[in-house]
């Protein structure tokens, strides 16, 4: 399936606050119209049309021809974009075939990923001569509702939309799947001097060929300087995983999503984080081992956040990769290694009992993969993600992943308590591997 | 898809050796059909008629009506059956809709089951006036020729059948698609004095309505006490997995295919292997740290060939389970670590350094996971599983899976070399480790 953008306004109100044209506007190191190509390419679609107006010459500049992203990218040019962007999406008529389903966005309504890939998995379920618009009933959540274009729904109908409904039950977010339907009942509508695209889907809502997918992911069309803002906490909100312990939920994800933002703007990649992550953790390591265990617990928990952000970066700018999620989780398994063998090592020295610190060590030390191993095996056989907040029951306090662990370090570190926290995390590793092999037993 | 299996004869060849109905003989644990109803619920199919004739009774009596294990079957009883198998297959008539494809197979003709499976996931390819044969034309890797239906194949059409065909190119394994076309086709040969099979299969054949699948999965017409013995070894070769690292297919495999088979006949489970091989770890664990280093290695050793036997019992009775696979890795990670931590305890006692001690330990330690590790977070992340033997390239003779890291501990008890065994685990697991990450670039 083929995608086109809308990007031909002029984004007069954005204009006080940002220079350049507001489709390239870079909102967490990626411009507006870049991240919705990469949103759709996610979504599985390869070839974009880009309908271009006011700043046509930046904006071919700006994207090229899509080889860059292993796309391909074609333009139309709207000369009369300051009519509306009914003219804009009208100009599409001669690019895509009458049958043709196509994914038409707005360049600067920006979505959580998932909300255009569930969107787009919708294609089949729309006849030749209808339109898929996606909706928003979550009213108290819509940023700015007053802004948005309202939508009168019976069922997953449209039967009215536009900006100053009185009554209405969902808005418009900007993004439709469109079939050639699309083009008579715009030509329509500017044959009466209506220049919006919603005057074209107005008349098609009246013949009840509007259909609704109602989006529950967040979605912000950015207008002004706040929906910006908004668009920002948003984005950065959706990079938290499932799967995430309660350390690094409540805890480190707070700090990373700080780090991640800053870095977003700069040329540091997702793989450079996990190797500075691995790196502060043999600082950790050697800190223990050395006997500054402050500074070593200290760094443990620094890594800990740090090992958050890797993720986050690839996530928010697309740099995914399995190879890259495959090097980072066996680099934090050496990192915990290093760090627990430099206490290890610190206890063995101090010790008149080096047995007793070898044996609670190998205890610790061979906890540490359970976690993932269980996890990971699970995930392997079955194919489903194990996600702990759920999947643990009330065993989701006992700290048994990665963020949990390190936190312990940390504790340990800071009050000087090495043997006990030896003790503590062989322990607790080993008891949360055996919980996880009896919930697992009810899933499998 | 329903399936059907003829298993009306009397098996008169067998008798001088077996007693009992030949449907009904053991063969490595499960009687002939038995083996089949499996292997056909494996591959998807839930519903099973099976045509009776000269044991009706015990027949039924053994089988039931499926829910044991979870399938339906009935019964059709042919009293003609002395006729021949044409008149046992045209009883099937009243049971399938003219239009409905199943599978039809012989009770006594035995498969690798993914020969089954493959076979069942072509019904797509046959249409409706259509019979799919499974045929094969690796007639040297054929167990007695002799005795088979022989085919004239043009591409992947039968020109005809016969057992005594002089000039031929393929052999009938008894394993059909059929659809409605068969019933006319029997009916026609039998009016004519012909019962076989075959018979009405070569009607179809001369009207170009036999299409053949070739199978190059190994299979076996258990018509004689030879014929038998060749099944078991097919069934038992058929056990070891591609994924078997070097010691394990070349070492532990002929000792522990011998294990399987003697157990096959018992009620002895899956599950109660797994924890035998875990208890022969944990006396080889303490051999190794009460200083009897020759008696844990040669246990860790065993342990190891049992650790094979659970997985091949398993899949030679169907009794695969998902949570089986799982606690099976985990209680191996457990095992190792108590052998590797017995081995430590012993060092650590015996040395003036226990520091070195503790940090050799705690390298091996950390690098036993880790080659699991790396395959599972693959297999996580792709849906593919890696295979030491071609993926490891040249590296595949490191010692870096299980069998291999057992057999480096077995020499290092029987020479008396555990710190040598310790410093080896540790290098060659890491080493591994970042072998396979090097190797995995290639892959992902």
């Amino acid at each position: 399936m083929r995608a086109a953008i809308l990007a031909a306004g002029e984004g007069r109100r954005l204009r006080p606050h940002f220079s350049g044209p507001k489709p390239l506007i870079h909102l967490l190191g990626l411009s507006l119209i870049e991240r919705n190509i990469l949103t759709l390419r996610e979504s599985g679609i390869q070839e974009i049309v880009i309908v271009t107006g006011c700043h046509r010459a930046e904006i071919e500049e700006a994207l090229g021809d899509g080889s860059k992203w292993g796309i391909k990218i074609t333009y139309v040019h709207n000369p009369d974009w300051q009519k509306g962007n009914g003219v804009s999406a009208y100009a599409l008529h001669t690019v895509f075939r009458p049958e043709e389903k196509f994914v038409l966005m707005m360049a600067d309504h920006i979505f959580e990923p998932q909300a255009v890939r569930a969107f787009v998995a919708e294609a089949e379920k729309i006849s030749d001569n209808e339109v898929l618009l996606a909706a928003d009933r979550n009213l108290d959540r819509v940023h700015d509702v007053e802004e948005c274009t309202k939508i009168q729904a019976e069922h997953d109908r449209a039967q009215k939309l536009g900006k100053d409904l009185g009554d209405f039950n969902a808005v418009d977010c900007g993004l439709f799947m469109c079939t050639g339907a699309l083009f008579p009942a715009l030509s329509q509508a500017i044959a009466q001097g209506r220049h919006a695209l919603t005057d074209g889907i107005n008349i098609l809502a009246k013949q009840g060929k509007v259909k609704l997918h109602f989006v529950d992911e967040a979605w912000v069309d950015v207008d002004d300087r706040e929906s910006f803002h908004h668009a920002e906490r948003m984005l950065l909100k959706s990079l938290v995983p499932d799967k995430d312990g309660l350390i690094s939920r409540h805890l480190n994800r707070k700090v990373s999503l700080q780090i991640t933002k800053r870095l977003a703007s700069t040329p540091v990649t997702p793989n450079q984080v996990t190797v500075a992550s691995f790196i502060v953790s043999l600082a950790s390591a050697l800190s223990f081992a050395a006997g500054f265990p402050l500074l070593g617990g200290l760094l443990a928990q620094f890594s800990s956040i740090l090992d958050g952000v890797d993720g986050e970066l690839a996530r928010l700018k697309f740099l995914q990769s399995q190879y890259g999620g495959l090097v980072d989780a066996i680099l934090d398994r050496y990192a915990d290694f290093f760090i627990v063998a430099g206490m290890a090592y610190w206890w063995c020295l101090q010790t008149d009992q080096p047995i007793v610190a070898l044996l609670v060590s190998a205890a610790a030390l061979s906890g540490i993969p359970m976690s993932m191993l269980v996890k990971e095996k699970y995930k392997a056989l079955t194919g489903r993600t194990y996600i702990p907040e759920t999947d643990d029951g009330l065993w989701r306090y006992l700290p048994a992943n990665r963020d949990g662990r390190l936190f312990i370090v940390m504790l340990g570190g800071v009050f000087n308590l090495i043997p006990a926290t030896l003790i503590l995390l062989a322990v607790t590793t080993h008891l949360a591997a055996i919980v996880r092999l009896v919930q697992l037993r009810k899933l499998m």
